[in-house]
């Protein structure tokens, strides 16, 4: 709970149970108009069957719809658990203030007019905080369309939604309030169901942290959707996200991040004023968090009825049923496409199939029952394919021909459903001639899609989230061998800016990373002495605290194979740097031996705005530059994350041999991930690091840091 | 009209509008059972209101729904135009037999039953086209849904689809049968109409090439989506779509073409016996013929209606309108990632923006007038972002609040949408709350778009056809100086197989590549003394007709700088071959002068089963290895199409010279290409072609062919 303002507090559901399940609530600033947004407030919760007691509040009014007011929250003559406030935002803070000292200890407030609205807003929206913190009040909002909780217990509909959402095993979080309106619509015409539905707004108080890790508490809920705009805290919000999607008690969560071009960003922070993390780092992320990130309400809510409404398949293998040739090959095209696999059919299910289908059927998957097809046949195809032990979840496809018995072959789905453990998903494709079909699908929770490619993009997306829960979480590597002591005696003592090489490799080395010996050389003859000390050929780099781009300055000498030639590359580098960089300070040379060529990979690290401390790998040169074929995760990492970084990107192949290349020591390059990982998480003012190139040998001979630079702020 | 079987019959629309626009149609075959598609496909045309004279052919019968019957159609004593056959498939060709002696010259055979179900369909299906080439029958079908014409000269609805569509300007041409009814159902939920629906099954007669002519022409069609399993001559699928959708009179073709993936392409040959394209072949074909390749239904409708219905844009600058902030974000990151540009507004704009909206609506793209907007604020943001000459098109996004005045905004955006020339589309998000909303703007052709993404997406595919229609044709080049003869002295000498590496040169040469000086030489002696006249360093590549991987037998020698080194290699080679070969027969080698290094790429040629010969580039190595970095077109080209084919691979910028390259001579490569094309177009036999590499120098310096393998059958 390291989000909400109120740190004092003890943790748990205690605080968010009085949103959600409140005994009374108080609404404050109701007005006697319906169709304002203060009086909508309460009437929904008046009309939702709410169990609890509500108490208006409209100063100046007896009663509103026959409920007696108060003038006051104070005036109340009972305990209150939840204030709803609807009072315009300038005197929020005053039935704040009464709130709390009544002891009301959980706040909805509905009233925009807060942060969002500039700078006035903000001191309005600190000022809450403050009264928050105070009194320790849970607060939802501001600037929010509200809760609703639709357990039978409970009947809550404290939002100015127009109509309570049908009970469900989905859960609804949304930054946008005028979004949830659209969702509750068209959840609605689909037949979806809700546990809780909350807009939290502004997050001044609770935020999407808090209540996920609510959610996963919460016996009513199986899923959990995020709509998100802006992420404050990355890294709170990936720690509960693990904690929710794996474990004993494993819930999906499917968010969208609006936001993910540059300039949705812009609008997204002009519209809420917030921070933008890199969206490639945001997608990886999300990703090591298992959170399936989806592009559009419409993803969302396809895959979340399957993840709701249907088993956890045991594999990716699937079926196809169909009674066209045409939709089959297209559904078949974007399963491929998505990731899921099109198995044969073993021997067995094939007989079946042939017994029960007409010859012109196509016993193979997609299976085809033929544009004649009535429910016997479809029953039959689909039990036969259902008992496979090479299928793993089924799709059944229907297009509306003249004999095809719509509502018979629903309710014989239906009936299949009820007695098999593998998922099924259906499409009846068309609108009003396969209405009725779909609406029995749908009473009875089979998932049902307008177009067989969406279906399929919702089971590649239950794959995601199955991969993920049999991924075994491993210990961030804590024991590698590192001496903090040195790093920090460089790091910590240096002002911000870029440290000099030999300061780098100083730290590089502190950390274990494969550094190649090497001297800071202060003249010729000192390096020429080093160079015959460690063997030719060696490499001269110039070390100025002003020169970052040594190449560019001509600054570095390669492959010198004597005394005469470091001696001659000395003077060189000297009388360059002097040329090009009149003013520059130059300490020396860093004399080392010259690296044998090997594959070169990057090694990045970044304190990203959002997520704190990120890393990025990827090959050498190209890769990076054209094709952007790098991975991100958060630091530190595991073991496990370190191989799946390397093995992410597309030129991995190479690292492993192919196209002639010799296999390289990955598991060298892994270590130096993980180091690298462990390095910026212990130093906070590392703001960019790049190891670059890395040149990393044949296996089992491990690897060499050609090249870093450090910076700090 | 190459592609029925009928090549002595004059081309053009008089054969296929006794299909769409007969003065009299016959049905063959009808029953007297409604529900069985020969009973309701009679009384669909009965039903439809068509204007001509309809004959019920149905032996046995004195009438069918009161309509005079006819035992055989030579029995009807008028002229019939088209036959509508749904007599069972075995008796099909006696029907069709009789249409021809009655002189009817078009046929739509509705029966299943032919080349679909196996070798005896096929030799039926076989039967019936001998039938049409001898009486000149344009055929539909057979083994289809039939075809609807909504124009109200006609109105023919001879299929057994249930219902007559709504009229529009739109036609869907389809493969499948079973799609169209379920596409049929779909669109009339949107409220999409339709000019001509065809169902065209087997296209054993008239093709999806004669019904792109045949709507190109037609005054009621704008718009054509086209829904193909099977490619069967793909050049000449091209050759009508670029016709259709460039010229004077241009017309947008959105096509499926299902079987993308190989799977699919499976599923979709078990179903049609169809050969495969390779897809990305397929996919780039489409491109270079100006067809716009979508992925599911869903999407060819939601591009179609805003084709049909909006005027052009002048270009790709998006204005978004929105009463709700994370709608706005979430589809401008959806538009930009789609190429549409997210311009921003002029100061005269915002301007007006600020004085029509409240102060805490957003002004800027995407503009936000704030949840509690009504109608006027939409009218007046609207009306200012389309004035705005940076502004070229509108989404307009709607989320029913409260106070949303759903119809009146939609009103106001019909109002609006007159008075423009800019295209406008929206979206109402939800479902039953903005219903009512939806259909004002759907009767208005207005389009709707249930989420915003899919009004971005159907925008940028707007985009392309704007692209394509800009993009000039350019002849292809059919000056390049070739030397036929010289070629084709080789290529049409030799038995199917690998040609020899100093006859696919010569092949090269001919054909003006630019290839080094070269001799095949037999001997040590001849070798050295070939090398001292053209100078060291030189190559030499063993030569044996069966060696094709000369690497593999180590028979290359490369940078051999002088007699001593040639003399060496030649028997280093020769004591090779003989060890890894002993079989083979070695002419000897190819001596030439070492090229120097430069940007390797790859000219690929490939006669594809489907679309003939096609030509492939891309940069050598890894980047056609690892990252499929190619792009294709079908030879011939044009020098605009060599163009783009270098710039569109990602690797390009090397070749710009990014990365510290040198600029590369991409005239040079394009030259290449279009040689390529040449040759392979001009030579059947040639089955593959590999340039590769083709070394490039500098920009003016040309390129050198450093390796060929040309394969002919």
């Amino acid at each position: 709970m390291t989000q909400t303002k109120c740190p004092e507090e003890p943790a748990g559901r205690d605080r968010l149970d009085a949103i959600f399940n409140p005994r009374s609530v108080a609404v404050l600033g109701v007005t006697a108009t319906p169709g304002t947004v203060p009086y909508d407030i309460f009437y929904n919760i008046l009309a939702s069957g709410y169990r609890g007691v509500l108490y208006p509040v409209a100063p100046g009014k007896r009663s509103i719809s026959a409920v007696r007011a108060y003038r006051y929250v104070i005036d109340v003559p009972d305990e209150v658990d939840l204030a709803v406030i609807v009072f315009p935002a300038s005197v929020v803070d005053k039935a704040l203030e009464q709130c709390g000292q009544k002891g009301i200890k959980a706040a909805i407030i509905i009233s925009a007019g807060f942060r969002e609205v500039g700078a006035e807003g903000a001191k309005r929206e600190r000022r809450i905080r403050e009264i928050c913190d105070h009194y320790g009040i849970a607060l939802i909002g501001p600037n929010c369309l509200g809760v609703i909780n639709t357990d039978p217990k409970t009947l809550l509909n404290a939002s100015f939604a127009r109509k309570m959402p049908p009970r469900g095993r989905i859960a609804f979080l949304s930054q946008s309030g005028a979004l949830c309106t659209a969702v509750l619509d068209y959840a609605r015409a689909k037949s979806i169901g809700f546990s809780k539905f909350v807009s939290f707004g502004n997050k001044a108080g609770v935020t999407e942290i808090d209540l996920l890790d609510y959610l996963h508490r919460d016996e009513r809920t199986d899923v959990i959707l995020l709509y998100l705009e802006e992420l404050r805290d990355g890294r709170a919000l990936i720690d509960a996200a693990r904690r929710v999607t794996r474990g004993d008690n494993p819930k999906p969560i499917l968010a969208i991040k609006a936001g993910r071009t540059p300039q949705g960003a812009d609008a997204a922070s002009s519209h809420t004023g917030s921070l933008a993390a890199e969206d490639a780092i945001c997608e990886a992320v999300f990703r090591e968090a298992g959170i399936i990130r989806v592009q559009s309400i419409e993803d969302l809510f396809n895959s979340a009825i399957l993840l709701a409404y249907q088993p956890m398949p045991a594999g990716n293998r699937l079926a196809i049923v169909t009674n066209a040739g045409g939709p089959g090959v297209m559904a078949t095209d974007a399963a491929v496409s998505a990731g899921l696999e099109m198995p044969p059919l073993t021997r067995r299910t094939t007989d079946r199939l042939r017994r029960a289908l007409p010859a012109s059927a196509n016993i193979k998957n997609p299976v085809d029952v033929i544009g004649d097809a009535r429910a016997d046949r479809y029953v039959a195809a689909l039990e036969a394919v259902l008992a496979d032990p090479n299928v793993e979840q089924v799709l059944v496809i229907l297009t509306p021909q003249s004999m095809t018995d719509i509502d018979d072959i629903a309710r014989g789905i239906v009936r299949v459903h009820a007695g098999t453990d593998k998922p099924i998903a259906c499409s009846f494709m068309g609108a009003s001639d396969v209405a009725s079909g779909v609406a029995i699908l749908q009473a009875a929770h089979v998932p049902h899609y307008a177009m067989p490619e969406w279906a399929c993009q919702a089971m590649a997306d239950v794959q995601r989230v199955r991969r993920w829960r049999q991924q075994r979480p491993e210990e961030v590597n804590g024991d590698l061998a590192v001496d903090r002591e040195a790093a920090a005696a460089i790091l910590e003592a240096l002002p911000a800016g870029y440290l000099r090489e030999d300061q780098a490799l100083e730290v590089l080395k502190a950390y274990g990373f494969p550094v190649p010996e090497y001297r800071l050389c202060r003249s010729a003859e000192e390096a020429v002495a080093f160079a015959e000390q460690i063997g030719f050929p060696v490499v001269l780099r110039v070390v100025s605290p002003q020169i970052v781009h040594k190449f560019d300055v001509k600054g570095v000498a390669l492959d010198l194979g004597d005394a005469g030639a470091v001696q001659e590359a000395y003077q060189g580098i000297m009388d360059n740097v002097a040329r090009v960089r009149p003013g520059a300070e130059v300490l020396g040379v860093i004399c080392r031996t010259l690296i044998p060529p090997g594959h070169e990979v990057i090694l990045g690290a970044k304190r990203d705005a959002v997520f704190g401390p990120t890393l990025m790998f990827g090959l050498g040169g190209l890769f990076v530059a054209v094709f952007r074929d790098v991975t991100f995760a958060l630091a530190p990492i595991d073991t496990g994350t370190a191989a799946r970084m390397v093995r992410e990107v597309k030129a991995y192949s190479l690292l492993e041999g192919a196209r002639g290349t010799e296999p390289a020591d990955v598991r060298e390059i892994e270590r130096c991930l993980l180091r690298l990982g462990r390095l910026v998480a212990d130093f906070p003012r590392i703001a960019e690091l790049d190891v670059n190139p890395l040149i990393v040998g044949p296996a089992g001979k491990g690897a060499q840091v050609a090249d870093v630079r450090i910076r700090v702020d």
